[in-house]
């Protein structure tokens, strides 16, 4: 592709195949959200659920008319009629009309395999479906777009049959054809020529949209784009049925990017990074860290000859700029990379630490002996922060906690208590609280506030943003240490630590407790403990 | 690719370039156990680490000396010599040499940035470096695989430069040249004829080594081959730098399967699904459930359509026959799919459920009432048995706990407690057993067996193989809700079971109650309890 070729059109349907994904559940406000979001950054088109198939994505249809989209449109998906209805009384088309979004995509057999063996009607029979169901909506006054279920694998077992379903839909009058490799086991050269065939008998633009079963929905989707198509469908993330569908974060930086090829929509290439995290925290799922362009990882370095390439000149081992898609260089801190990668890290952080001074060697050990015993720094600098300052003379903690006790209770007519008693020191004071909670460590974390706000009260401007708990070790059952990660936020910024023991209580009170110190040492507190 | 065409080989870098990724770490124990496990499988090649990096990798090859490999062969890796020191006493040479493995690879810059910016020399002085690196351990008696490092980069920058190097390399007599796409940035079709071209020019094997930093690591891969390329390089599940290296767990299965090619191993294809949970395992990361070919996932359906239609036919929503990659098909249990899935799921286990009985709409109900509350039955589906064969009166609990009592207590200077207290019934007997553990759970847990055991001896041959915490509603932070996942084994299989809560506690309780009830249940124990 080169400039000035053909613009592509972006649909995503994150709502509607996406949620088809195992552990994947929206509901209908999530699903508002995300809509939101998603025209923010410029999609076309937004496929918001199948109406007729559950009530909630009937619910989003009905809601998402007072949404102010920009620029996308919303599109409604359903499949072609029943062959025993009344067009007209069909539940799915009539569900569809309902929906009242301005585009409609349906689905048609295009894989003789099934229309036979899925649907048991013949060739004709299927045609004339296909014609029907897009001549209904059309007359209703809808934008249709045609999806052709299967088509690689139809195409393949009958060239004929395919591409008559195909002109069948657009003697209708739908306006794109869509290419779909449902089971997602078609090669990207498979892909390039059947695209090209197509594209010499079809009077409308023809799109793609790819499955992830052979690892290759992004080769596949732009295999189709090099070959001309000019509408791709996918999801954020990937996020989709068996697989997943392909993912739209890594095509669209590919397609600008390495094709220099064009969208319709106006670039927010640099929300990217943003886009794909938004999308899973909304789906309560940890991001991948080692997705393209988008992941923490993405551009993280850890060996050593790596890290003092890029410290040289980053793009000798980065095939882009991160900034491009709103990610950043990372460097990380490991057994493989040594002294020169704490360095960085320091740096970073905009502390200095003298040359080869004994206190950087120190600061270096106990690194490493905390990596040892299971501790992780990424996702977790306030923790390395500290200690790096601790060493360097700049931070002592706050408080100490003296004694901690949890109790729980619960039985089958008695009432539940989580309840923690923290005895808690504060320069010469020494405070006892105790509190319930939601969970032990719901109590300990409001003892502990309870205990420190009396000496402390800017902590009441500190709110946790994320809790996670990792099982290290996993095959040692209950008795397994845990790694905590704890996010914190004061309204204006965020910063994660870390806390690891065999106990759950004890790992979460260690991150607890260095969440609130760097609170108070970013605001420069000047009462130190003990 | 027809069959009968040229035979590929595999070169596995799982322990070398895969232990770059973050959160990778593989002891040398760990690294022998995967070494095996990799000749088991037939690789051909296992590159097995960087001895002159450091200590643990020297100490890898010492011990690696007495694994007894069926097929593989063995591979150190390094760097070629400095310019500054004599080639015989270069420590990256004579690390390599120090090894003892039948082949040595070494990697070299074959982009002029790197050697004008990174390593400061002249093209001449380049070419030299590499012809005296493979030269000095041919002499010493290796066979030399020469990595041709940033190679795509290179030969888009300037072709001759990139393959003087190459020449260099051969010349030298090194036995295999591989294209490295080291910064993850190339496209397919620009792999293709750059290999294509390269092929032209080459009297060795020519081989491929990609990253997936545009999502296309297995396309490229896949490229390289159909181009000519027979030697692949990667890892598996695609662990590695940054976004990783090219996941061979896809690659392998798409070339035997899709393109009809065969590798020089005898094929164990059908151990694939194993060999990538044993990696994770291993590892202590949790497989990628979507992963192509052998993710949980990977042949799960969700959606009632897909569901009706597998269950007529496989082949209408699978790429493949899940059986050849050793994966299976599954059915999730959700909002999305209703009662069919359900009763799949029955049916799976070997339980018939009455057609549209009121026993079937409760069970129905329930599985989505708890799965509303954060339940979740993959993993799990011990519990998932246990609540169909209570609804249809196959199975009484065995026990009840009457009371809960946890008692963790820490402090400065006095001694760690964690200690549980249960009030457990069997039957009319009440017993009340107390146990310190190693953390509140594993003191419960042990609280548990205690009590049970007297009334049920068969369960001292329980023991708990997996235990793993996620929390729910992270943005809830401490008060979120947990869902804990147990796996449990008898010595002849092993059965998950699911708690969810907001105490951590309480949700552990419920799994592990699950997980002693299933095994009494699959022992038929005839006394009932309550």
């Amino acid at each position: 592709m080169t400039k000035g070729a053909k613009l592509t059109e972006l649909y995503d349907t994150t709502l509607r195949d996406g949620t088809q994904g195992e552990h994947i559940t929206l509901s209908v406000q999530d699903k508002l959200l995300i809509a939101e979001k998603l025209d923010e950054f410029g999609m076309d088109f937004i496929e918001g659920g199948w109406p007729s198939s559950n009530p909630k994505d009937e619910e989003f249809f009905s809601k998402a008319r007072s949404l102010h989209l920009r620029h996308s449109k919303l599109c409604s998906f359903g499949s072609t009629a029943r062959l025993s209805t009344a067009i007209e009384n069909d539940p799915n088309l009539t569900g569809l009309v309902r929906s009242e979004t301005p585009v409609v995509t349906i689905f048609g057999k295009t894989w003789n395999a099934h229309s036979k063996k899925g649907l048991g009607i013949s060739d004709e029979e299927n045609a004339e479906l296909i014609h029907k169901s897009v001549a209904f909506l059309k007359k209703e006054g809808r934008e249709v777009f045609f999806d052709a279920e299967h088509f690689f694998d139809g195409y393949k077992s009958d060239r004929e049959f395919a591409l008559k379903m195909v002109r069948s839909a657009i003697e209708a009058g739908a306006t794109r054809i869509i290419l779909c490799d449902t089971n997602g086991g078609t090669l990207p050269q498979e892909v390039g020529e059947i695209v090209t065939d197509v594209l010499g008998v079809s009077t409308v633009p023809v799109g793609i949209h790819c499955h992830n079963d052979s690892d290759l929905a992004v080769a596949n989707s732009i295999a189709a784009v090099v070959a001309g198509a000019t509408h791709i469908q996918g999801t954020i993330n990937g996020i989709g049925e068996r697989c997943g569908n392909a993912n739209l974060v890594s095509i669209i930086p590919n397609i600008i990017l390495k094709l220099q090829g064009r969208f319709t929509f106006v670039e927010h290439l640099a929300q990217l990074t943003l886009l794909s995290n938004y999308v899973y925290e909304i789906l309560n799922l940890p991001p991948n860290t080692k997705a393209p362009f988008v992941g923490k990882s993405a551009f993280a370095h850890k060996g050593g000859i790596h890290v003092s390439a890029v410290m040289k000149e980053s793009s000798l081992y980065e095939h882009i700029d991160p900034a491009l898609v709103g990610n950043r260089q990372r460097v990380l801190v490991s057994e493989l990379s040594g002294q020169s990668n704490i360095r960085y890290k320091a740096q970073e952080l905009g502390i200095t630490i003298p040359e080869k001074s004994d206190v950087f060697k120190k600061i270096v050990h106990n690194i490493k002996e905390l990596e040892h015993r299971g501790y992780q720094f990424d996702g977790a600098e306030a923790s390395f922060e500290l200690i790096l300052q601790q060493e360097l003379g700049n931070f002592t903690p706050f408080f100490e906690v003296l004694e901690t006790k949890v109790h729980i209770e619960s039985g089958k007519d008695s009432k539940n208590v989580d309840q923690a008693i923290l005895k808690v020191q504060v320069g010469n004071d020494v405070e006892l609280t105790a509190a319930d909670g939601d969970g032990p460590v719901n109590a300990l974390d409001k003892a502990l506030r309870k205990a420190l706000t009396r000496f402390y009260p800017e902590i009441r401007s500190v709110r946790l943003v994320d809790y996670k708990v990792r099982v290290l070790e996993e095959k040692r059952g209950t008795s397994a240490k845990v790694r905590v990660l704890i996010e914190t936020g004061n309204g204006r910024t965020t910063w994660g630590t870390v806390g690891v023991s065999t106990n759950i209580i004890e790992a979460s009170l260690q991150a607890l407790k260095d969440s609130i110190n760097y609170h108070l040492y970013l605001g420069k507190s000047t009462l130190h403990a003990v």
